[in-house]
This record gives structure tokens, C-alpha cells and sequence, in this order.
């Protein structure tokens, strides 16, 4: 399941509207016989992948897959349950259920009608997290919310006149790069457009295909350079999307709520302080990452600009840490909420998640 | 050696104007016979109780011991590398050479002597950060200055209001309380003085005896309830303290770089902003306590105000991560300097230096 569920990072931020799986098979001898992630675009799954290079050695094998096979054919293809039982597999080991209306349980159900033993609730967290994308769209018709900073030991994400290269090192961006390749969209505030005219692409040898979508968050209907984003969650396509774009190539959205029209499973926030304050305020981030470099600064620009808070026990209990490492002489670490959904969303959730089931197409 | 490293901690704060050493000894059977650690006010020394201790069972014995045996003999008591020849130890395993011109080699000298095996340098790093107090008045004639800040992830002291109660959990402040204990001096700003009315004491059961002698940082000369220190060096002993100390016990000094004058190997700064930019921008701050709360505050108070840096460039290279841990849900790190002692000190250090050694009266 460790393997899968490494796999199916693979094809985190590029599989939406479905969700990024990851599937390994393993015959009675304890070889690897397949292995694979769904695809960019969301087919072919991971299962359809993984059987195809498994031929007939499916026979007889265990499939460890991080969601539950689905139930129901597609135009682009056969139901993944059905695969799996014609493949001749005997035993299925899954991360947790799709919420899927139409999958939902009847995929291990149509599983074990045919005779195939199947353990669900395997790594069931770690799956979650790596499905956060898929999740929170089905669940509150948004996309997963990752605030990133990079600042000093003392808060600061720049000297009082601004400057803010370097605070992190070379170690901290490459791992920033990796983090954007697996987001589709990224966004900053026009103050942070306006100031630095970030690039904010993935300049990673190999990599460089997967930097996404760029945002600006403003008020004014056309920040020059960008257009506004089309308020329509059936325009969630790429097609629709690259019409929409300005002429710097940007899009823009009037508000941290409007984030439920983007055409993305994944949006990464990177500033500036007004930006980042905005999204919290309305309870809007899932998730954040820390960069921290071993300098103190004093008197710099602080990273997140007043979000309201009333005392100081409403601000305990939010974040949960969920990782920590050095990269360089940096540090990096990964907060996430305490509960794993926001209790309740200020983008309608119950419409939105019909919307979001009605519109994808797996 | 690990074992005498602990033994040495539990004198931190105690024993200046004397290093706090620790002191194991075991005898040939791998049987600990001696344990034992310098005693406040600086005698008897560590050695001295642990022979004490083990009485006839030293005869042949090895003794871990984190600095090198005294080699002068004092009013108070003989050169404890006779004391170690004389009780017929046959083995001493040591942390680093004292650099006390009085010893300064001359210990070891003395053991090799007369037959003793030495082996010096034993986990040297650790002996010099556990006597890290000792070692800074010696070098620079001033105390070892711990800056402490307890902050929310975006490196916030306290809300926009001030509120600063409680931004971090109950295990971080007893932490906090324990490094109070290790200290002989704690020191805040007027500002924090005024507004808080700080009692900077120790509550933690049995300690509370170890609480540190409180000093306000102001240029005005007499801050109610506060007494100017005064300017000397030699004036370092407790009975002439508590003379010098306002009607609220507290003590005062015109500026960081005053911190020489006080009779304390180890100074704890505790804010607030102004107090921890002043102390930064004198290069007068060894080490940092950062105790952070897993909240976002946003928009409130910064740590420290500023230190007047001048580029990014010059900020980095000086902090080097010591320790890491979790406290409760908050996570403490230490960091202390990148190079062991400031290039220069503010502090006229030579003169200093000579002062020092001549005061120390072991
Ligand atoms: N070191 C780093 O990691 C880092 C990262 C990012 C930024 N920065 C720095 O941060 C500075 C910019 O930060 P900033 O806080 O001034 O600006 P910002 O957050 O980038 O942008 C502020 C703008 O965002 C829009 N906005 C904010 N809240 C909104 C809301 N609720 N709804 C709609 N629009 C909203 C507004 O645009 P309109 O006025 O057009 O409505 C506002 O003027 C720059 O100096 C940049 O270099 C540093
Ligand atoms: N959460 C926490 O951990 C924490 C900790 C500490 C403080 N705080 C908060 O921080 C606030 C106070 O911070 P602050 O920055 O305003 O004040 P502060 O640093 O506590 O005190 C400022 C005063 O210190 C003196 N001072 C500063 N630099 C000096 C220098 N180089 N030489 C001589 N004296 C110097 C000056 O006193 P004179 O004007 O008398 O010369 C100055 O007015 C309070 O609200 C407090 O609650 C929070």
C-alpha cells in the first residue's frame, strides 16, 4: 500500500476531475506483476494501467489500490471492478471507499459478489491526504487550499523595503517547485503581482510542463494582464480555460470564495500578506507549508495580514502538524486542519458537491 | 560521559563564578561508585563529592568528568587532580582542557604525571555547550544571553490588542520555567515591565527556590520599583546585589552591552520587541528559545522590532539549529550560534577576560 500510495503522487494536480489513484498487483510469489497511477486528464485509471502490464500474471494476484475500484463504465472505458474480476484477481486490499455517488461501496460489493476478498480501510488516512484534491471537491465543490510562506525564524516573509530574495535556500524553492507541479492552479494577490511579477512556474529539469494555472485574487475586474475567470462550474476544461485567459496568460478571480469556479482539484496561495489573510478569514485553507530559514530578520514584513481574530483561544485547536524535515539548512513543515474538513464552508457545499459529481466524467 | 553531561545541567545557573561540571566515577567492575555536580556557588567542586562518594571504591576506578581537573589548589578546598591521584584513581576521561589560566593544561599535566591515564576531548561539543556560561564570561567577560520568544507559526508574541495570554500550551511554559531555573539573571524591557508586570519567577514544585534575579533594560536611571546595577565588574556576588536591588527587587541596566556588570553567567532575555531587536543588534544573543503554538494570528504582534540589518545576505550563516522537540502540540527549537563565540565582542573582551579570571575565586 506504501508503494500505491507513492504512485498515486505521481499523478497528484493533474487528474481532475477524477482522482489521483495508485495501484500495485502482486502475485501469489510476492512479485510486483503491475504497477500504476491514473493519468493525466484521469484516464486510464490506475487499475486499467496496472492490469494491462500485469497480463495474465493478474491471475491469482493481490491488487493494492488507495481508493475503491469503481462500478460504473464510462465511455472511456470499462468499470475498473469488472476489470478486475475478468483479470482473475482474488484479492483486493484498498485505502478507503469512494464517495462517489456511483461507486459509493458498490465496487467492493460488486467485488465480493464475485468471490474476490476484499480489505478496505488500509492506510485509510494517508490516502485521504493523498486525495485531499478529489475530496474536498466532492465534498464542498472547491479545490484543496495549500498556503505556502517562506519566511524568517521571527515571521517575516521580507526586509521592510521589500526584499525578499533570498530568505529560503536553493533546497527550500527546488522543494516550493515540486510543490507547485502537483498543484493545477496557483495564485497571489495583485499586490504581490503588481510587485514582483512572479513567474510562478516549476523550473525543475523534467518538470517544466507541469507548472499551473496562474491566478491573481483582485477586486478590480481587469488587472492588466489577466482576465476574469467565467463564474461557471461546468466550465471546469482546460479547452475552457486557455480562451479565458488574459493576455499575460493569467486569470482573476474577485474573491477567495470564487476559487469554487477554478478548474482545479488543487490551489496553492503564495502570498502576499493581504492575500493570505483574505483566504483564512474565510476559513478557506486546508493546508500549510512552512519554509523556514535559520535567519532573523526583525522589524520585516510580516506574512499574514489581519484575519479578524477575536481572541486568542479561537486561533488553538485549528492546525494539526503533519510533517517536518530539514531541506538544506531550512526547515519545512506541513500543517494541516485538525478535523479534516472545514465544519462548514462558505462556498455552498450541498449545490456544489451535486455540481461537482454532475461534472465529473470518469 | 553522557551520565556526567546531566549531572552538570542540574548546576546551570548555580555555580558561577565556577564552571558547572559533572562528575562520574566507576570502579574496574563497571560499577558506578561516585556521581556528582558542582554546588551552588561554585564549591565543592564536582570531583570532590563524587570521591566523597565513593570513598576506598576510587582505588583504581576511572572518573568521567566534563571538564578538566582543577590544578589550583584555593582557600576553599585542594586541586582536585591531587585529590584524584590521591584517592588512587587510575583513569580520567575527559570533556575539554579548562580555560582557566590557573589550570589550563596544568591538570592534566599533573594526573599524566604521576601515572594517571587522560583521554581529553570526550564528546568535547557537548561539554562546551552544557558549561556554554562559564566558558562566555571567561572569553568575553560578559554572561551567556538566551533570547527567548513564544510565538504563533507566523512568528506573532502577542495579538494587535497585546493580548498574549496564552498563545502557547502549559508543557511549553513549564519548559520555560525549567530554563528560568538555569539561569542566574532573567531580563525584560521597560515596555514589558510596565505593561505586564512580568513576575519572571520559577513555579515548578521544588524549584521555586531557583527563581533568577530580575533586570529591566531602560536608559531611564531609576524605573519604579528598580534599582540601577552597579557599574563593576568585581561587584559580582549575591550579598551585594541584593543591596543594589529597587523596593520591588528588581534591578536595572542603561543598555545591553551593561549585561558585563551583572553578577550571572547566564542571562535569559525575555522580550519584548525593542528589548530583543537591542540585544540583536549589539550581537550580544547566543542562543534562541523559540516555543511556537500551532495557531495563525495574523496581523498581530511581530517578536523582534528592528535590528537595523542591512541586507538578506548579511542575515544568513548565523544560526544553527541545536535542538528540536515537541512540547505538547507546540514544538520548541534551539538554535545557537553558527561559530562559537561572536568574531568581536561589544564588550571590550581582553580586559574583560582579565577581570574575569582574576574575580573567579574557586
Ligand atoms: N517572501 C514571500 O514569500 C512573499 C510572497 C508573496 C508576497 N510577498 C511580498 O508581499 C508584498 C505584497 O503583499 P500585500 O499583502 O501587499 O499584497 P497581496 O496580498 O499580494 O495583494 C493585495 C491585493 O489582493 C487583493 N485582495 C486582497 N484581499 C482580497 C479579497 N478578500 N477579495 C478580493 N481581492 C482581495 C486586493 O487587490 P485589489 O486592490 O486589486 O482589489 C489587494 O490590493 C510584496 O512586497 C511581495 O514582495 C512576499
Ligand atoms: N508573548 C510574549 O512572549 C511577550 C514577551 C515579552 C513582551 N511581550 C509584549 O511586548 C510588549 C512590549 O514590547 P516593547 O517592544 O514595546 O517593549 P520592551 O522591549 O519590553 O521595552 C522597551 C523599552 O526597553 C528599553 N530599551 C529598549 N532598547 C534599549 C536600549 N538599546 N538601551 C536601553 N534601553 C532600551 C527602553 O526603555 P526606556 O524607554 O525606559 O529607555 C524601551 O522603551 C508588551 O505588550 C508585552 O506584553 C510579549
Amino acid at each position: 500500500m506504501g508503494a500505491a500510495l507513492a504512485l498515486a503522487e505521481r499523478g497528484r494536480g493533474r487528474t481532475a476531475p477524477n482522482p489521483n489513484v495508485g495501484c500495485v498487483i502482486v502475485d501469489d510469489a510476492g512479485r510486483v506483476v503491475g504497477r500504476c497511477w491514473t493519468q493525466p486528464g484521469g484516464r486510464p485509471h490506475a487499475e486499467a494501467m496496472a492490469l494491462a502490464e500485469a497480463g495474465e500474471r493478474a491471475r491469482g494476484a493481490t491488487a493494492y489500490v488507495t481508493l475503491e475500484p469503481c462500478a460504473h463504465v464510462s465511455t472511456r472505458g470499462p468499470a475498473c471492478s469488472d476489470s478486475l474480476i475478468a483479470a482473475g484477481v482474488t484479492r483486493v486490499v484498498a485505502g478507503i471507499e469512494d464517495p462517489d455517488p456511483r461507486t459509493a461501496g458498490s465496487g467492493f460489493a460488486r467485488l465480493r459478489e464475485a468471490g474476490v476478498a476484499v480489505t478496505a480501510g488500509v492506510r485509510a488516512e494517508d490516502a485521504r491526504r493523498s486525495m485531499a484534491g478529489f475530496l474536498t471537491r466532492l465534498a464542498l465543490g472547491r479545490p484543496f487550499v495549500t498556503l505556502k510562506l517562506a519566511t524568517s525564524l521571527d515571521g517575516c516573509i521580507a526586509m521592510a523595503d521589500g526584499t525578499s530574495r533570498w530568505i529560503t535556500g536553493a533546497e527550500s524553492r527546488a522543494h516550493a517547485h515540486l510543490e507547485r507541479s502537483r498543484h493545477e492552479a496557483i495564485l497571489v494577490g495583485r499586490g504581490t503581482y503588481e510587485a514582483d511579477a512572479p513567474r510562478l512556474d516549476v523550473r525543475l529539469p523534467g518538470l517544466e510542463e507541469r507548472s499551473p494555472e496562474r491566478v491573481i485574487l483582485s477586486t478590480r475586474p481587469h488587472p492588466s494582464g489577466a482576465a476574469r475567470l467565467p463564474p461557471s462550474p461546468a466550465g471546469r476544461g482546460k479547452m475552457l480555460l486557455k480562451a479565458a485567459k488574459g493576455e499575460g496568460g493569467w486569470l482573476s478571480i474577485p474573491s477567495p470564495q470564487a476559487i469554487i469556479d477554478l478548474p482545479a482539484d488543487h490551489l496553492l496561495v503564495e502570498g502576499g500578506a493581504q492575500t493570505a489573510a483574505a483566504f483564512l478569514r474565510a476559513d478557506l485553507v486546508d493546508r500549510l507549508l512552512l519554509y523556514r530559514a535559520p535567519i532573523l530578520i526583525g522589524g520585516g514584513k510580516p506574512g499574514i495580514a489581519d484575519v479578524g481574530l477575536s481572541d486568542l483561544s479561537a486561533a488553538h485547536g485549528r492546525w494539526r502538524l503533519a510533517d517536518a524535515r530539514r531541506l538544506g539548512v531550512d526547515r519545512l513543515e506541513v500543517y494541516e486542519r485538525a478535523s479534516c474538513l472545514p465544519a462548514s464552508s462558505p462556498t455552498s457545499a450541498p449545490s456544489a458537491a451535486s455540481n461537482s459529481a454532475a461534472t465529473r466524467e470518469s
